[in-house]
């Protein structure tokens, strides 16, 4: 079957500013978060449960956009619930983005079929690499000789208090972009879940997002769902304030969604 | 003070398709719902504070479509929390729309500094009509004075269960509808709050509504915000299913803010 996807050239130059450049700054990798969510902001009905939002072209447009980053990074949860291809199916792509999995307590039982893995051994993905906190002596050495045998691996980041007060996420983004910059991995498009984009849209992390790209369905998928929005922000008199908003904001209609481009304000 | 706005003809245009029909059919009168939200889907960062979420263009746009509609209805929280004007703003329109409260236990002290009746008196704009489940034997006689003095009146309205489980409103939407087409407005923009808006998303309603009109912020406000999101809805066998779909959708920029209008699958 040929499940590539093709993107309007149109779309793709509307993008282009918002992609990484070819020659990044060095310091850490550009990192452009990126999503699909309904009107009342959640990516999945409930917690566990894939579901399906984005239309056809704006599916497009985000294999488009792997095709023009040097990784795709999710959380463990999102692996557990959805597993993802996390490839570039975009047709004439030069070469498929390397998955990166942030998974501090190693919760991934990494397995054969999983289709991340699948689809690296029919030459249609890379092997992914898995952030955790856990010593190497710690990971189970079936799944490292699985991972290195697709040329994958597991990389020890070290685990510390985090800036999201979730609890859920025990890494700090700029420890996990000094390993990413460590692996050459210049240009990162962060996916989700819910906890890995909150904590990236906090003001303390908001630094390190260089480009902000969400798609919207035209759908409310009611309450209970697992919703995108960022830990509450109060002024120094406590009064709540925004905890983020974009500028240089573009809007595109990609069929029946819209995807937004920005700047998170600094 | 000018404070009259104005919209760009072609945004009118784009909008005419979703806007009350010049005969509209006479059962009950055309609804429009219409609110503004950040991009986690509030409307405000927190129960009773006023938050500026869309910019200049689109609010035109919402002064604009108030010139279309015969009435403006708003829940009494957005009332209490907001003193809002109610009126039409913008230049050469014609007349301005009914502003009607929904408040079933009369929770509004209507007094004679509020803004809509000092614009009512200024002849900025029309006195509210007040849907009540109070008799008017209960009414205070002092605010049905002061009503009825500008044009504007209370308005009892049958209380019963509601299809909303929240509780918060006990109206029944086709005893709201009534009570409008029985006063002669063929047409309804429904603005807010949460609970009103949440109301009529629910599937028990969403056949009374004819067209909706939604602006999203580039902003996102963060958890504890007033959030649109309809209540959770299970296929039979207990599985969560999206709650409200939008069909014939179209979206257009204004300003920093994108437009959504459409229509709810029935």
């Amino acid at each position: 079957m040929d499940d590539r996807l093709t993107i309007d050239p149109a779309a793709a130059a509307w993008l282009q500013p918002h992609l990484p450049p070819p020659a990044p700054a060095s310091r850490r990798p550009f990192v452009t978060l990126t999503f699909a969510t309904s009107l009342d902001s959640s990516l999945s009905l409930a917690p566990g449960v894939r579901t399906r939002l984005s239309g056809p072209e704006s599916k497009a447009m985000t294999h488009y956009l792997r095709s023009r980053h040097a990784a795709i990074l999710v959380g463990v949860s999102t692996v557990l619930a959805d597993d993802p291809g996390l490839n570039c199916r975009i047709a004439g792509a030069a070469s498929h983005p390397r998955p990166v999995v942030v998974d501090p307590h190693l919760r991934w039982p990494v397995a054969a079929q999983d289709k991340v893995l699948q689809l690296c051994r029919e030459g249609k993905g890379l092997a992914p690499f898995v952030l955790t906190a856990l010593e190497p002596a710690q990971v189970p050495a079936a799944s490292a000789a699985l991972l290195h045998g697709l040329g994958g691996k597991f990389i020890h980041v070290p685990s510390s208090a985090s800036a999201d007060s979730s609890g859920r996420l025990r890494f700090q983004w700029r420890d996990i972009l000094a390993a990413l910059q460590a692996e050459g991995l210049a240009s990162v498009m962060v996916e989700g879940g819910a906890g890995i984009i909150n904590s990236l849209l906090h003001p303390a992390c908001q630094d390190l997002v260089d480009s902000v790209i969400v798609t919207i369905a035209p759908t409310w998928l009611g309450r209970g769902g697992v919703v995108v929005s960022p830990e509450r922000v109060q002024d120094d008199s406590g009064v709540p304030v925004p905890a983020a908003r974009l500028s240089s904001v573009k809007w595109h209609p990609f069929g029946e969604d819209v995807v937004l481009c920005g700047k998170l304000q600094k």
